[in-house]
Formats: C-alpha cells, sequence, structure tokens
C-alpha cells in the first residue's frame, strides 16, 4: 500500500526519520534538537524551516520571517539547556525575490542572533519556486546539564515559562484587524527562552521541551518520552488579561487557544518539588508551576473536575 | 530602483549575505563553511540546499537526492579540512509525498554520512509545494590546520583532488541515454573528499575550496579570496580517458565540461612546492599538479599558448 505523508502527520513522519537515522553515537534525535559528545560537553544542533506556504500570515514582513526562522531554532536550543553558538540561513528563493526582501530576512535573523547572544554565522541561497528558509543552529552544553524530553519523573512538578495563548491570541487579532502587539511579536517575533533554559539547567530541571506545537501536544510528547502522566491544573495556566479579551473580542475558543493552537515558543519543564524555592529564586516570575507529573494518564482538572486532556495541536501534512 | 536576485546571480546574493551578517567571532563567511573557535579547534558549518526545481536530473532517485544533499555540505567540511560530526536534515515536502520517497531520501543521507564516518543526527520535516531539501554539516578541525580560500601565496603549486568533467560527462550520458555509471556516480552520488581534506591540512595545503561550482569559476574565487593570480596548465587536467569519449559522442565541448559545468566534488588546493614529495607520498595518485600562483591574472595554458582564463560557471539566479 502507498502511504503519503499527508496520511501520517508530521510527527510520525518526523518520528520515521529519526528511525532510519538508527542508532548514532549522540542522544537527541527525538528530543528538539540533536546532541552530539563533544569532550565534556554536548554540541547541540537543530534544524527547521519556515516555508512561504502555510506558515507564513498574509503581512509578515521579511524581517519577522527572518528572525522567525532564527527563533525556531534558538528556541530547540533553549529547550535543551544550552548555549547557542550561532545559526547558519539556507534559502530557497524565488528569482524574482527582490534584493531589499533577501536583506530583510538576514536582518530579522541577525537580530534575533544577537538578543540570544549568537550570530549569524553563514548562509547560502538556491532558486526555488517557492521560498523555503531553513536555518540550523548550534550551541553547546556540559554534559550533565543537557535537558531531555525523557527525564520527568513521579512526584515531579511541572511549570512553563512566560505566557500561553499570546501567539494564537496574535493571530486572531491579526485576522480581526485588531491592535495587540504583545500578540504579533508572540506569534511572529517570538523570543527564544535562552536565558531560562541554561537557568532551568543550572537548577535542577528533570525535563524540558518548547510549547511551540501547542501544550496539550507538548503535555503529551514530554509525558510518552518520559513515561509518566501529567496532571495540567487549568486556573494555575498563565494567560494574561489582554489574551483573555482578544479571544473574547475575536469570539474564538479560550480553550483551544491556550491548550492546542501553539505557536507559544515558551518552554514546558518539570522540576523535583524540593527544587521550587531555589528555581523561582532564580527565575522569579517568569515561571508558573502548572501541575504535577503521576500516574500514567495526561489529565486537566478544571472547576475541580477531572477530564483527560486532549491530544491535538499544529501539525503539518494534518 | 527595485534589485531582484536573477539581477545579480548566487555568488553576488551570497557575497550580500555574508556582508550582511557583519562582522562574527568566526572565521568561515566567504569560505565553503562557517567557522567558529571552540577550545583549540575550529566547529565547522556548512548548510546547503538542493531544490526539485532545476538541481535534479529527471530519474534521480530519491536515494540519489538524500546522497546530494549529504555529499554538498560534507564536501564543504572536506574544503576546510575538518573531520565530520554528522548531519541534520530538513525536508521541505509537499503533502502528497510518498513515504517510501523520505525513507529513501533518508537513506542515501545516511549512506552518505557512513562513507565520511559521520552520521545523520537528526532532521525535520515540514509541508511545501515544491521539496527542497536542505542539509547541515558540522564538523571540526584543529585552530592551526583549518585550510581557507585566501592562503594561497606567490609561487605555490595549484592542484586538484581526483578527476575533472566527469560530472559534466555524466549529465550528458544520461541526456543522451548512454551508459557511463563513473559519470552518473560522480554527477549524483559524489564522493566528498574528506579523507583527502584532512590530509591536505596534514601535510601543509595553503588555501583549498571544492570545485563544485567548475573549475574556472573555483581558481578565479580562490585568486580574488588569496589576492594572487593563477596559471593553470590544461595539458595536466586530470580527465580520464572515458571522459573524452563520451564528451566527445555527445558532440559537447570538452572545454566547456572540463573548465566550466561544474558538479565535480573534487577539492582545489596550492602547496608549497617544498611539500610537494610529502604530499605525494600522503595523497599519492589521488592528486595532480595542474598550475602555480603568480602575478594577478588568472590565466590558461595551452598548446604552448596562454588565454586568459575565463570566469564562468554554474551559478543559480543565473
Amino acid at each position: 500500500m502507498m502511504v503519503e505523508l499527508r496520511d501520517l502527520g508530521e510527527r510520525e513522519v518526523v518520528r520515521r526519520i529519526v528511525e532510519s537515522v538508527g542508532p548514532t553515537s549522540g542522544i537527541g534525535p527525538g528530543d528538539d534538537a540533536a546532541a552530539v559528545p563533544l569532550g565534556d560537553q554536548y554540541l547541540v544542533v537543530s534544524t527547521d524551516l519556515i516555508s512561504g506556504a502555510g506558515h507564513m500570515p498574509e503581512g509578515m514582513t521579511h524581517r519577522e520571517m527572518g528572525w522567525m526562522v532564527a527563533a525556531v531554532n534558538y528556541s530547540d536550543i533553549a529547550a535543551m539547556g544550552a548555549e547557542p553558538l550561532g545559526l547558519v540561513m539556507a534559502l530557497a528563493l524565488p528569482p524574482e525575490t527582490e534584493l531589499s526582501a533577501l536583506e530583510g530576512m538576514m536582518r530579522g535573523a541577525e537580530e534575533c542572533s544577537s538578543w540570544v547572544g549568537g550570530g549569524v554565522l553563514g548562509g547560502d541561497t538556491k532558486e526555488s519556486p517557492h521560498p523555503v528558509l531553513t536555518g540550523t543552529a548550534v550551541g553547546l552544553v556540559d554534559r550533565e546539564g543537557i535537558l531531555l524530553r525523557s527525564g520527568a519523573r513521579e512526584g515531579d512538578l511541572l511549570a512553563v515559562t512566560g505566557y500561553l495563548g499570546r501567539a494564537a491570541a496574535g493571530m486572531r487579532a491579526l485576522e480581526a484587524d485588531l491592535d495587540f502587539p504583545e500578540g504579533r511579536e508572540a506569534l511572529l517575533t517570538p523570543r527564544p527562552r535562552v536565558r531560562e533554559g541554561r537557568l532551568l539547567s543550572a537548577h535542577g530541571a528533570t525535563s524540558c521541551m518548547d510549547v511551540s506545537d501547542g501544550l496539550s501536544s507538548s503535555v503529551h510528547q514530554l509525558s510518552a518520552a518520559s513515561g509518566v502522566g501529567f496532571q495540567v491544573d487549568w486556573e494555575s495556566l498563565p494567560v494574561d488579561r489582554r489574551v483573555i479579551e482578544v479571544i473574547g473580542e475575536c469570539g474564538a475558543s479560550l480553550e483551544e487557544s491556550v491548550l492546542h493552537y501553539g505557536g507559544d515558543y515558551q518552554l514546558l519543564f518539570t522540576l523535583p518539588p524540593s527544587k521550587r524555592g531555589e528555581m523561582e529564586e532564580a527565575l522569579g516570575d517568569s515561571i508558573s508551576i502548572i501541575g504535577r507529573a503521576g500516574g500514567s494518564e495526561n489529565l486537566l482538572r478544571r472547576g475541580g473536575e477531572i477530564f483527560k486532556m486532549e491530544n491535538r495541536g499544529y501539525e503539518h501534512f494534518g
């Protein structure tokens, strides 16, 4: 039987790619980035692309495209607890692309790189009927400090950096022509949580990944990799007032936006309860405890009731 | 005035990208790969893509596509004298792509990686109307062993690994439905000269790059980076008998095929005459001395006469 990629969905396709990779000397396939041992450190490598068809909302500027392709990769580096070294860019562009567009993309990638303390190391370009921008970021992390998806243990607290639902609200606002600059920023120029990833690594986080696929999907992925279920408390999810307003004004579902939409480049992580004080001291208000690891199912607690947590989220080839 | 990429050509576009990158802590922009200092070594990073439109001759198998995208990147790692650590792949594919096609691509990339002593470390995939396969290879080289385009000096010998014109003859044979397996291999599953690059670095090569853009273009690029001209002896160019036959049978120009066509993933390098013996002992028959550095112009000596060497070669957005 002929199987096409759209029959499988992105995550299953990536799983097959990773399987086909076979045993390597490194760890990482299955995590946000690949990792290769290098002395007493790991070299962490992330590659990700955005395609002109599907990933770019109308009105997205070239600078935003460049920032975005850098950010999605630095976010994967952040999720491993690593310090970024830099980024290379491979740009497949139509021949009629204006030079100023290319310059805008490079400027965006450079600005995002500077923001995380990395740099654009180099780039290549070839022609293609549709634009496909691929970034590859490299970083370093101490052997014992690497954060994987597989480290969560029964009893660990589940936590997240920053706010959830902002990218979803940003998309709704863009579609409805509402002014919501924080939403546009979350959606189009997300700030990779590199500083937070480094601090999580230094202060005893047991597992980590980014929530770009959406919270529910990420919780299920963390659960599958760690072999433990999670209970997420709806009331603890960090959703700011303006997001609730925008979602309301646009007539969209808050649950859908916060749990399933994706696009927030925050980190989802676990920590032993004994590390909570130290972690909150190091990271302050920038993290929220949203649940706990235990049992084998992924549950959502809301208004005193407990539901099974749906496993949905943004997926290509869907 | 609006400038489009097709007005500039690939090399000028890449030059602009590299310029826009600005000063980094690393070296490399302008070379085959970027390089970042890492202790007493350089981390070398190459990214390159092949696009479904333009880079893939009809009848190219999925395994060959995967091999190719790996090979073009390992060739850049080889040109810097580095030892490959591995490769990540970012695949933009139409949703109707068959899973077996993806598996074939990954198998090809894995085979090429094994051949050079690297490995596929990970990969990602997203949907796109046209296939764009991007690979990024990483490698390591000792600080003092790195090979750059800028190191050639007056009096150095100019040399090349392997044979020239095989990829061009392979393309002609493919178009004419002639049987020429070595040509098909040179064109579609080129063997990156990683072993040779390591030996060149160890035995005193002064500059290096790959000749994938074509010999004449590569000579001009090496010349511009090093600030010295080259005189190339036509009679010394390593062209095997079968290539001459195939080119002749297809009614194509031998000069065009050997000097300008490109697609041969061999290394072009320079060495001081004092290192010739040592280099030939280490690399044996796999290298040919084809000329010498001197003056400011790039010249071709043929049949006792001296011509200016044209600066042509394969270029995207051309």
